[in-house]
């Protein structure tokens, strides 16, 4: 790899940002890497664990000594943070990020920091857990994992080409797409699922029996609900970012579990297998395509 | 354990009855297993792998041998094989299953054996993968695992005791509620998780550009859709069997839905923040009490 990193600034030190921090020094590609949040306590577990080199309250001060700054924190915080370091960013400098919706973080720049959109590489490395914080970064996290990157029209080659590298050093596949192609494949793959899973759980737990109900429920349930234990200020944040290619995402299934339950009332046989041979059969095929 | 079975009737062996006759067998708990079931080339299977000593194609002939029958075949078929035992079964033998609904089995045997009713013991061993087939069934499938018995008003209680032994002997944790809190229960916990997955992966699978889609899918989606790869004949008829109870839930998961939407559409951030965490601290909760 040519360039590498000198400077990474990481506002918002938790999974993700610790994990690309990890990456990038795992392989040497960063010289020095700074982070940035609002607890302290986050921030010190960050330095005792090697996966900062210092830090700082201040977002504007991490990006005037930054060379690359990557916004890791919810998508509620991405327009003040964009206010804050709009005059303190290096002229060379680039920002990137991993903001789960990509029209709303476009949008915040635009709004708070119009200047930095041609230096804004929006990303999305499609990673994670249920888990959150430094401690829970790996620095394999993104090791055969999908980076999609949305560059925007002003954006320079030559800097996605810098973003696209630091994501291949972390082991990614990275792909690119328009920011509503990205926006409306995220709402339908990740967004709505966890809305049902979400929205299962609290319809369960508000019955009367709940705790029955939860005693009897099966191993596939774990497995499905698994979701449900995300992070619920990210998602919070994630519904209202992408609320334009989620919601009518969200009603149009909804209109699917109403035909569905027509087909169950009146015991329309064939509808139904017709609908689980098709399901069985793509989720057979994704499966064996992984 | 004190009594045992002589001869056991396994009326469809796959991962359900295949799983108990080895556990059965593995706690020698069981003189002889008669395997009954419509494929030869199954059956075979199930004798080369030990599960049964013999087998039949007519359920008569396996029930007229039999101390116990165990009913393991989807619930399409539930009536058919009532009506065939039905003047073959030892006036001594019982009769129990594992169907996912219960009300169903019970009309199917009041309707086409109504004799048999109190020698009629419901279960359902709340166990099984997303695996078919006796090749996938397991001695210890059904240890640490719950199984329901809805005992009927003229069940004789020794009757009750022998069923509820034989699945204390494989391992599980037997409880007993009525026929119709059976099928709420799991129309909740079961049925409507399973329309969920089956529903999103088939509205995905009709998307425009669903090679896409698919991936571009996370690791959350794998678990999240783990269910849509079940038997489609099995969870066609589990939908028919207990619409009565899952019909209303869909419905009511629909309108949830719809709500859902409403809240997101309009940014109610304080609202969706408070569903996802309660959500969150249920699935947590439920997750440490396993």
């Amino acid at each position: 790899m040519s360039v590498g990193i000198g400077t990474l600034a990481v506002i918002g030190v938790g999974l993700i940002g610790g994990s690309l921090a990890r990456a990038l020094r795992a392989a040497d590609y960063v010289d020095e890497v700074i982070g940035c949040g609002r607890s302290k306590a986050n921030l010190d577990e960050a330095l005792a664990l090697g996966v900062i080199d210092r830090y700082t309250h201040d977002a504007a001060a991490a990006a005037a000594d930054a060379d690359v700054v990557f916004l890791a924190m919810p998508l509620g915080a991405m327009r003040e943070t964009f206010a804050a370091i709009r005059n303190a960013l290096p002229a060379h400098a680039l920002v990137t990020d991993a903001g789960s919706a990509k029209g709303s973080v476009v949008a915040d720049c635009q709004a708070a920091a119009p200047a930095l959109l041609p230096r804004l590489i929006p990303g999305h490395p499609i990673a994670g857990t249920e888990k959150n914080g430094v401690a829970a970064s790996l620095a394999d996290l993104y090791r055969g994992r999908r980076v999609i990157l949305t560059p925007l029209e002003g954006n320079d080659p030559e800097a996605v080409a810098r973003v696209r590298e630091m994501w291949q050093v972390c082991g990614a596949d990275v792909s690119e797409m328009s920011v509503a192609h990205h926006d409306e494949v995220l709402a339908a793959t990740s967004h709505l699922p966890h809305m049902l899973a979400f929205g299962l759980v609290d319809m369960l737990a508000r019955l009367k029996a709940n705790d029955e109900v939860f005693r009897y429920a099966a191993g596939g349930f774990r497995d499905f609900t698994r979701i449900a234990s995300s992070n619920p200020v990210m998602w919070r944040d994630i519904c209202i970012a992408n609320r334009k290619a989620l919601g009518p995402m969200l009603a149009g299934f909804a209109e699917e579990m109403n035909e569905l339950a027509l087909r169950i009332d009146s015991a329309d046989a064939d509808a139904l297998l017709a609908i689980f041979e098709r399901a069985k059969a793509a989720r057979d095929r994704y499966v064996d395509g992984l």
